[in-house]
């Protein structure tokens, strides 16, 4: 049996009846790291201080009959935007190159406080201001299906540890898709969370009112049980939002029949031939399902919105790095620095037009969601590009950027929870992810959905 | 006995006795609106449609026994960025020189369900985006202490339509000093309440996070009386606020002895002799009162604060105006258009900057408030400078504009209510104004300290 290859859930059980050794474990997950990481580069650090003393004292507790849940001994990556407390957090910068947090982020202390053992921080596009994952201080993340491809970012490294069992699961943050994107782009299942369920306090901020933080992980059901354990109202983060706890795993295996799909041709155009299939195949699945599928008309508003995100991105992003760029303008990767010095042309006046407009169409996503479950778009509208390639290879031109942020940087203007979910693969081998995206606090729906699609591929 | 000069309180008296009528008391006003106005320019339009009829009907319900309260019959001057229904509303504009609203705004709802007579709208400095009030489609409203001087703005129709009893009260806004500044240069009572207390739906927006709305009278009861009709939450203005009902004369009359006023030096500097001896003499009167004086050092946030307040205005404002400053350069005032041009370039990261700056100064100026009942400052550093005037004819140079708006705009950042109340005349008869700025929703207190100071200086 690889104890890698496991499953949360599997190997949770394996950890309460003591089975496997949460020392054995984590010490085959380092190992692992040392042995395939150089040629991936997913790890900017691993937390060696202390991690093997957590994991023998979370040994101890099973020893004596504690088990704090299912993330009691998991070991899992942290994308290195989050503050780890004694282990160093890079921002993928050299600018923060030897910063060593004092205190762990809100949704570190949870995770620790479930159980889960962290393991190692996983590189990331610069500031997390990229969606390629191809420019940090360590240098370009790969993909595990094909070295010579990006892994998509900004979170690029968790989203290849998880793919590359490097780790059983990782935290990533979302401004635009930084979550989506890599999970689509390695084959695994990425949630960008309702804005305000999980707290952003002690994680590096790229742009405060679109910033997000969310699990990343193999299979529907660790998304779900990470969600679990990361959500909660924080005072600390002034967009954190108190809600009732519940069941984020409550629609698993629960059917899908008579709920309604909906799809937009928007989310079909400019779209490669191959990821159109797997959308297609998608809905063909959810049909088969008993899924009804309803076709909207949402171009207008999602090309607006597409542009106020990043009119909220720029200014967002500029106002928190102004210093930074002023002050160390060689230690930022040129192509990085150059994006930020023009983010600072943004203006005013359309910045605040790009927040007075997004009540509304927040309202009108609300109300296509009276009459859908889930909106279902492809998560990329291309297959994962080289590494370094910044003008899409299709029928159409469009900056790469554009294109991997096009299906998925909305739903952080809206705010509306999204997940990706693996849908199939190219011809040459490579991954393929939808997205279901919902109505606000709707994760155990999507999660419904997620699921039941995921057994029906098996 | 001149009907005219009687106080809003004494009039209410004599309306409820049947000692005055209330259609003649309206011929009356605008009567000598027609004789004085041509020489003042205080109203931009007489809302001669169904003025007498409502006159009328106010009266019959006198008649029948039915008084609603102190405004009843009340007549009342409105400035012209607040929507009055079937009443001319032209923003002080060319661009909307002939618009007539369909409705009232909510602040207007209120003061005729309270039995005020609108009877007119009052001259505003275009689109209330300039503090002397000598600019808009009717030309500049002139002092009535010295008519070559400014009336002070945005507000300054209604600061003189008060002043020179054209009016018994008056509806200001203020989004930097707008209702206090003409309060201050015409010697009258003006209150910009507290953020998200008077509901701005129906005005015409300058500044969505500054634009506040508020009575500007002759003494401080009649403030009072005017502000206790206009409060109420508005689920039209997003910013409005849930407050329980009070009495905001529950102070009038009360003692301030014991009670604090915190004065700052930085509220002395590049202040005009007489204005600095008017404060002298007002701190001179609140110790008389039995007042302890605290003196504070607020220079270095006040500093930040006020260029904070107009990067805020500017980026706002421009949202607001670019379709107009695109399609009618040529109907904008020609400074008023250089002004908007300006505010384009104001760049989104500062203004991400500035508003996440707000928290902290609202938090540092309500530790402040911990300490003191009452800020005492001069609303003006300067005395009204002389109509199209640009810079201060002081021993410091500085453009009027700034200089007029250096001790008021900061609580429009904030949000803290402020009062102007008369404080003194200079040499050349020109009215002097002090400002008392207190905690949020301590409108009832600074009453109480303006009251106090008013019987004082009797």
């Amino acid at each position: 049996m690889d104890v890698l290859a496991l499953s949360i859930q599997a190997l949770a059980d394996r950890i309460r009846a003591r089975a496997i050794s949460i020392p054995e474990l984590v010490g085959e997950v380092l190992r692992e790291i040392r042995n395939r990481d150089p040629e991936l580069n997913a790890y900017v650090t691993i937390c060696e201080d202390g991690v093997q003393h957590q994991a023998k004292r979370l040994q101890a507790e099973i020893d004596r009959g504690r088990w704090r849940g299912p993330l009691h001994g998991i070991p899992i990556a942290v994308k290195d935007m989050v503050f780890t407390r004694g282990c160093r957090t890079t921002m993928g910068s050299k600018v923060y190159a030897h910063f060593v947090p004092d205190d762990d982020a809100t949704v570190i202390r949870k995770l620790k406080r479930a159980g889960a053992v962290i393991i190692g921080k996983t590189n990331t596009h610069e500031f997390a201001f990229g969606p390629t994952g191809d420019r940090s201080l360590i240098g370009p993340t790969r993909n595990p299906f094909d070295k010579r491809k990006i892994s998509g970012g900004s979170s690029g490294g968790s989203g290849v540890a998880v793919a590359a069992r490097l780790a059983f699961a990782a935290v990533g943050t979302d401004t635009g898709g930084s979550i989506r994107i890599p999970a689509s782009a390695n084959g695994i299942v990425g949630l960008k969370p309702t804005f305000g369920l999980v707290s952003r306090s002690g994680v590096f901020p790229l742009s405060h009112s679109l910033d997000h933080v969310g699990p990343m992980t193999r299979d529907v059901i660790d998304n779900a049980l990470l969600l679990q354990a990361m959500v909660g109202f924080d005072p600390k983060d002034p967009h954190s939002v108190r809600k009732r706890r519940e069941d984020y795993l409550r629609g698993i295996g629960r059917s899908i029949r008579g709920r309604t799909v909906g799809v937009s041709a928007y989310f079909s155009e400019r779209v490669e031939a191959e990821v159109l299939r797997a959308l297609e195949k998608a809905i063909d699945v959810f049909e088969a399902l008993g899924a009804k599928i309803e076709r909207l008309d949402l171009r207008p508003e999602f090309e607006a919105i597409v542009n106020a995100q990043q009119v909220i991105l720029q200014a967002e992003a500029y106002a928190v790095h102004e210093t930074t760029v002023r002050e160390h303008p060689d230690l930022l990767d040129p192509e990085v620095y150059e994006r930020l010095v023009k983010s600072k042309e943004v203006s005013g006046y359309k910045y605040v037009q790009a927040m007075q407009k997004r009540k509304e169409y927040i309202h009108l996503l609300n109300k296509t969601f009276e009459k859908i479950d889930v909106l279902l778009t492809p998560t990329l509208p291309i297959l994962p590009p080289e590494i370094g390639q910044r003008e899409v290879n299709a029928q159409w031109k469009e900056p790469v950027r554009e294109a991997l942020l096009r299906f998925t940087s909305p739903f952080n203007y809206t705010g509306h929870p999204s997940l990706s979910i693996p849908c199939g693969w190219s011809k040459s081998g490579l991954p393929i992810g939808c997205q279901l995206v919902g109505q606000f606090y709707h994760e155990a729906l999507l999660y419904q959905f997620a699921y039941a699609f995921e057994k029906a591929r098996e």
